[in-house]
């Protein structure tokens, strides 16, 4: 059973390979009625598209979607949203040295072993330039979650050894797109470019983490007991490319708590007579708990090992075995961070619309 | 769509409540002519058991397994395998005083603003006792894998601020079994007793961390690009009651190398002329590349907080929003690292086995 | 992939085997709420029971139901249904003489060839005994249907040659439970069950037809392009043992009609001012277009072969090919006609109830 | 949960309207390795083109199919088949008339009150040009089919009153495209066409019957106990336009039988020494039993209403309940048989596939 469609009823299917005809996808699932505003598609398409910075691979891309199907004057019909991304600046001979060499901590070598054949092109199908299906999916969900008053923001919270100290309650989100890196404190976002400069001067990469806030999460979203609201989050970030950890909440620095101290009280507000809002004093949990949102933030981390692409000479072998040298050529991300903000966004949001549609059916009113 | 089966083609359905008639589920999928073992599938119960030592809850229950289907002269048919864990050692009573009232951090809230009902004995569905059935379904995926020669071993690498500082490669893993903390290492393993302890008198609890390594996994397992195999091991982590955070191969640790230090190079055996095994010299990518397994070693660790029962008077609010005290009183886990160890084992084994029979439709021949 | 589960958002998924310890199933999906009348569960399971009158087995099984999960103060949690059924009569003895060999029409062959093993006692897995959990299943959908005035009603419209010319429309249903045979005209139901009579002393069995009618369907049930409410229910009722056709509206008559004669006029009904409630003068689509319930009643019928246990000597092979004659022993249906009313009805609800829950999704609001 | 994708894992999902940009659908968990003709496809895609014959629609459409990718140097990667189908000869203009109007027999209403929104030109997404991406999903499956010598041949067997009265053992199915009526029995299809001619100058439509028949099914396929290989085949056929019914084997014939006289006795072929095969020496059961195939031929019958778009003045209601007439006008199929042919043959292709590789994990080796 392949692993081309995420989500149960909110369902994303995707199709292409980097360097093949085009890229696209269905969004079934999809519920009548619902604006598209298609700039809005675009504009988020932009925020992953390669080139939008010198941090940044310098490809150019223009990553335009043509819907095909599903919408009908600018709403949805419920019907599957068909869209293509034509591929247009493919250099495909960039590839050739490639074809029989397995570059290291690709899926080159996996890919091969598990099909037996593999279009060794850009990656083939294992190229991130597939995630921008996920950026259409995922901007069709937030547009769903806008009428909720339900939003997503994600940030580069570290880059090598440069971390955003600030929690995202000390946090301007706003800021966030006015850096190239995508990191809503300015000064944190100074060194972590410089520092991506050098590694670019080096032919090398670097990873980091982005940090995710949701707000205005309805409660009661998840299902018990595998699908838990943050099990299905992790799932959606893991499958991202190069992503190594999830944590949500406190994460692995629960370790250093007790469970009295770590522990959210419950507390009521007086706001209402009669109708007393149950909230927490404190929010370690995450805005989950027992893998349901319960109305509070939801925050996490997804890590990101640095890209497996560099520009340098790396030793490997070819599919017969043989030694052979990788050469670094090409265009490449010295730092995927600032282009994974929005496809974290992306699998959040899927997640997300999902888990609401699912919750429709929790009771028999 | 309710979330109580995990799984694509080697499914796990499990149902019940802690002080509900029984605990069960239904295994569909497994392969028919599977030899089955009774007294592995208990000897895997008795390790999850509460009562085992005295850093365990005190609570007797037995855990007995009673297979009802699917199995014929003791080999698996291809039929669906039902079972049931009956539930003997229930004292309902002892509940009385949180009906009303919303546990920190446990799931009655979010249970009852989602589904307008509760089961408040135990935690109902949302108890751990839930995960016995989880043991049941891993046991079964184990024998399976030990066919094929692939084996899973976790161990407790981190409890509060004890940490075990030796990797995966340094330890000799069957001795996890020795200590009651199911740490491999000794002098680590007392500490930890010692630490648990004290937590214990103070009416406290204490998370850690639960390492696993897989070895013997055949290339080529998981599937591009949503289902990563990384993707479905976090997600099946992460739906383990108290878990906060997974990562794997150098985690988050990843982001303190380059990319040219984190890269595995492929090098190539020569053992056998003309049938060269490729392999790679480190392997900081964890077992799985591009989301697909590569052969060598598979390790993980998953953070788990500290449960959320203490034996302490805790401030909360009752279901109307007025204020109450959750009083600290019953039987409690100061830390459930220990027998959390077959969980995530046995999650990982329902992991596998699904995504190698995934596989077997990866080529037409 | 097994195919033990019925249903995409409410799901039963059965099993046992006719002569294990038990049957049993999971309910997953139903919403939280629904009061659960168990003395309706019981009183559906004796419409399918063995022993009921004289022209069904005589086979004595008590078929009880006992829920150990997913119900609490008499009403569902949202959580899984888990439920058993013990058999308490089996005769495994009697089935010694099959143990090797093949019965015709049967699926001792198949399951042979495709699994490499077989539980021979009472056709295992294969045996219609299975069909008492889909009751149990269906007892639980019908119950929710109740709350939304939905009636399902079957009955036997044919035994081989002896038809039932009165079409539902010109029936009394309420009278169908009143004879043995399930059939509501009195005069007909007496034909049947001497003919019936006749081939039971024959050794021999015959088929026939159940027929269906559904009324109270809400409009918008079902889903385009795959699952069109017609085609699930026909799935479902093709998965019951014996069935051979299906057939909706006017099924196969539709082929003595042409288009203009057979298309179903919409009208409007004056009753409310302003608030016209449009239906069909005719109904010919048997209340679903396009795939989609749109209010009508909704009609269908399904064949069913005679069983194929007679209690004649047949001729057949054993596994290894070598001829052997099969016994005529043990208890048998003549007719499972009546015995099948109760199943057609639960399978029809299954499809009713998952249908209106995926159709809470269909719009934004 | 939307219903546009058919199958378990080989699994096809569509999208498109009638009017819209274009159709498609994305083919995933086809096995690499596969080669894929693409002239074949084209020419299934003929076969249900519109203005094929007189006897057809004369709407002009090309249905030029477009691959995307999934196919590297000919060869299926074991990646997503992303495919499109342009919509060039759209005449939207001619559907302004039932813009608010509700055909008789169409989903034109049961559509709007579903979604609340409706793709009034053409039919939307109820149109039966959906079927093109059913055939290019049955192309590729056809090809798996061809490497294990399984062959799919649908015909035409009856047009209102006209009937084939032979079956498929009498018949040469090579015969089958020579009419353009795909009746294998010269004169019968000269009948038939005659007849079809006059339905035409009425401006009325026709239905009918089409039969099918599979050779060379391995023993094995199909899975207990809900996705009987007849269940998911009836599936298959239901979820066509215009289907009302569907039976194999004998069918509703079955019911003329007693059971002694339907059972197909088992017999052993003496051909190889110490390896008999086994097979049947009659085949009323259709190549299926227990809903598993065991290597006879697989045959059944599917039923088609005359369509509903006649061209002729219908008395309807519009949306808002009042009355109005429903012109006959624009272009329409007299009788759809012809073009379904190799419908029927694509879905029972794409059942086929999935239960072959469902069937890829019944045993352990």
């Amino acid at each position: 059973m392949a692993g081309n469609t995420f989500g149960t009823l909110f369902r994303l299917t995707t199709f292409g390979e980097s360097h093949g005809v085009a890229l696209g996808g269905i969004i079934d699932g999809c519920p009548a009625g619902l604006d598209i505003d298609l700039d809005f598609v675009k504009s988020e398409l932009q925020r992953r598209k390669p080139g939008q910075s010198h941090i940044t691979t310098q490809r150019k891309e223009e990553d335009e979607v043509k819907f095909l199907s599903g919408i009908f004057e600018s709403k949805t019909t419920g019907h599957p949203i068909g869209f293509t991304i034509e591929n247009t600046n493919q250099k495909s001979n960039d590839y050739e040295h490639i074809k029989d060499a397995y570059r290291p901590s690709h899926a080159d070598f996996t890919y091969h072993e598990k099909y037996g054949i593999r279009d060794y092109r850009g990656g083939g199908r294992s190229s991130a330039r597939e995630t921008a299906c996920r950026i259409v999916g995922g901007a069709i969900a937030k547009l769903y979650l806008k009428h909720l008053n339900v939003s997503i923001q994600a940030y580069v919270s570290q880059v090598g050894h440069i971390k955003l100290e600030k929690k995202h309650q000390d946090l301007d989100l706003s800021k966030t797109e006015e850096s190239i890196i995508r990191c809503p404190d300015a000064a944190t976002a100074y060194k972590m470019v410089s520092y991506i400069e050098d590694i670019r001067k080096e032919g090398d990469t670097i990873g980091g983490i982005v940090s995710c806030l949701i707000k205005g999460t309805p409660i009661g979203l998840g299902e018990p007991v595998f699908d838990k609201l943050h099990a299905d989050l992790g799932k959606a970030m893991l499958s991202i490319n190069a992503v190594k950890g999830f944590e949500y909440g406190e994460g692995f620095n629960s370790i250093n708590f007790k469970g009295s101290e770590l522990n959210d009280s419950f507390v009521s507000s007086n706001e209402v007579e009669n109708n007393k809002k149950i909230t927490t004093s404190t929010n370690h949990s995450g805005g989950i708990q027992g893998g349901i949102s319960n109305g509070q933030d939801i925050y996490f981390n997804v890590a990101f090992k640095p890209v497996a692409t560099i520009m340098q000479d790396q030793q490997s072998v070819d599919k017969d075995g043989n030694e052979t040298i990788v050469k670094g050529k090409g265009r490449h991300d010295p730092c995927v961070l600032p282009r994974a903000v929005p496809i974290v966004e992306s699998m959040a949001a899927l997640v997300l619309v999902d888990a609401l549609l699912r919750n429709k059916t929790s009771r028999i009113i």
